[in-house]
């Protein structure tokens, strides 16, 4: 089944085409996703797109999971294959002891906010997250808890496969999201 | 207790302290709100903070769910005693049937993307909304699943009383969410 609205163009995937039918809203959401996504201050790039990618996932938001897994894998210069990894969450043994600890605190945000447990903040600062880190994992964390339920809200479709996502997050990881504007 | 980070002013309450905190996410974060909220096409202003103060309530976000809520009773010039209509959600005998049904698919939107159905859809169109109200309503839903989770996430302080939130309210309704750039 389609779109629950008639978008101007209904061959656009996922967020693409939402974006396309509502350019007031397109610019600040592109805008908020190239802060959060788009630096390596403290978090790197490809940490923050993990992060995105496992939120969506959780969220069971196969566009935003794949597409960020996509664009998290190519800031890694490795395949779409890394997504199994992502999915894996803190329990992936390819990460960070610091980035399996903000993985809890997005996990518990994907929840609500009021699921943040100290002791998930606590155990992120004694593997060396900063100020900055945790505030840009919970916003990252929440902004998908939006992107997720604006792609899936409205019924977009989705490409099934991983493999065509992989330019996409090449893009996204090189070129950014202000792309369009 | 207080914030899980350590604000550059700890005096400010709810999303403002975390605004200042960041500035990086602040701009598109408000960019966001401002085309959201501060437009009369389609569904009024009063409907968009309604529908924003309705989704807080239900994602129990205190500091949101009053402040825009207040927004809301300033555009309809009333006390913040019209909050109490807000919290009932489509059960309002205040509201059109329109918003009624609009709020329907805000509360699925809440729960989850793919919580969103059908049939909610249609009763929407039946009673007049257009695909752009259908539209704004799940992002304006979405966004607040995530200015929610960012902040109750991050452990914000807020006002308990209402009457705290009505100047804020007007400032919102009024002046805009851009008034600090």
């Amino acid at each position: 089944m389609s779109c629950y609205i008639q978008l101007s163009d209904p061959t656009l995937p996922g967020i693409i085409g939402l974006l396309n039918y509502r350019p007031e809203t397109a610019k600040p959401l592109c805008a908020l996703a190239e802060a959060l996504l788009r630096t390596d201050e403290g978090l790197s790039a490809l940490e923050r797109e993990w992060i995105a990618s496992y939120v969506s996932y959780l969220n069971g938001c196969h566009f935003c999971h794949t597409s960020h897994g996509a664009a998290s894998c190519a800031h890694a210069h490795r395949s779409v294959d890394m997504i199994d990894e992502i999915e894996k969450g803190p329990a992936s043994d390819q990460i960070s002891n610091k980035l399996k600890a903000l993985l809890v605190i997005a996990g518990q945000v994907q929840k609500g906010g009021k699921c943040v447990t100290e002791a998930a903040i606590h155990a992120a600062r004694a593997a060396g997250a900063t100020d900055l880190e945790i505030h840009d994992t919970v916003l990252i964390a929440a902004a998908f808890c939006m992107y997720n339920r604006y792609v899936d809200g409205l019924h977009t479709w989705a490409p099934a496969e991983r493999e065509a996502y992989a330019e996409e997050g090449r893009q996204m990881a090189f070129e950014g999201y202000m792309r369009h504007f």
